[in-house]
């Protein structure tokens, strides 16, 4: 094994031990001892690459937001209500995903940290710009194939998003369980159904699954 | 001065003390001190009434919450959509408000903190649950006005409170100073423009106002 490979392997492994810490323990209290008890290797090793818990959390937001943006932007087809429809989909959290859960707020609790730091609010900002300009590219391809009307793609995009970062919002905090799904109910009767021009419906795309109760 | 006024008196002392902090420092670091650093009265006098921060910060909690509800239902008028807009309107924080946007850090940190504390997500979820219910009774009372279409007044109203919810956040935490002016004209275009029935448009009732870009 080249010192290359081994180099990879253990970022992969701090970084697989990073997010199942912060799964178990959530953001607030979280310690560098915490990451180490779920690192398979020695505590030394994840000293030797990262000095602090901040250093080391700025790494793991850039990787899990590279993560986040290509599984957003990945979808199998190419019409776009079905496209905003798999977007919506994606941040569903259904009752009873308790990892899934856990991992929401601890993001919820990186963004709250951003209010007070600088380098976490740069990446944070820059992800948000990037989900909202995804959402924004597939109303505007909505648009120039004539199934969607005319609107502003961006104040389109910051609507979806923001309201399903709310709907997480109050799911992880409150332990409201169905909050995201009835989100993507609303999305789908609110703002997918007034994009569509008028002689199409979204039970039309999305087999009347997207806007079920 | 009778003992109940001054008891109230020193009460609202309190209040309005943990308010300032609370703007001055937010919630994460905030300490007894800073409270009492804000009082005119004796730090002796605050840990008579309160033992703990959490003790005090549940109560402000009540305070505020019944203060932002009484806000939020009242209203000069009786015409529904002028009294939705009048609700969305509420929750926009102008560029340039800092003391509210400090307010509303501290209270999503508070938010947060309710995932790990019951006390705090009760009171919480009872104050998420009576504004949905002031949004979807603003939304009955135009269906029944027929000046609104027929949609279930319960997932409107959780729709557009989440919005809000969700763009205040994102305003705070990112530095986005018109996240919420942002929100509340998508609002306008997807929610309540949406909601009228086809013969009346947003302008009508705002005066053109409340869809301005």
């Amino acid at each position: 094994m080249s010192v290359e490979v081994d180099e990879r392997d253990t970022h992969d492994a701090i970084m697989a031990a990073t997010y199942r810490a912060l799964c178990e323990h959530g953001y607030a209290h979280l310690t560098m001892q915490d990451i180490a008890d779920e690192f398979d290797k020695s505590r030394s090793l994840l000293h030797y690459h990262y000095d602090t818990k901040e250093e080391l959390l700025l790494v793991f937001l850039d990787r899990i937001i590279g993560w986040v943006g290509d599984r957003l932007a990945e979808s199998d087809t190419e019409e776009p209500p079905e496209r905003l429809e798999e977007f919506v989909d994606k941040f569903v959290i259904d009752p009873g995903e308790e990892e899934r859960e856990t991992f929401a707020l601890a993001l919820l609790e990186l963004r709250v940290q951003a209010a007070h730091n600088a380098a976490f609010r740069e990446k944070l900002a820059a992800h948000y710009a990037e989900n909202v300009d995804v959402v924004a590219g597939i109303v505007a391809d909505g648009i120039e194939a004539g199934v969607f009307r005319e609107v502003d793609p961006r104040r389109a995009g910051e609507t979806v998003y923001t309201a399903l970062v709310g709907a997480r919002m109050y799911q992880v905090t409150m332990g409201a369980g169905e909050a995201t799904l009835r989100t993507r109910d609303a999305l789908a009767e609110f703002v997918v159904d007034d994009l569509l021009v008028e002689d199409r419906t979204v039970s039309e795309y999305a087999g009347g699954d997207f806007s079920k109760s």
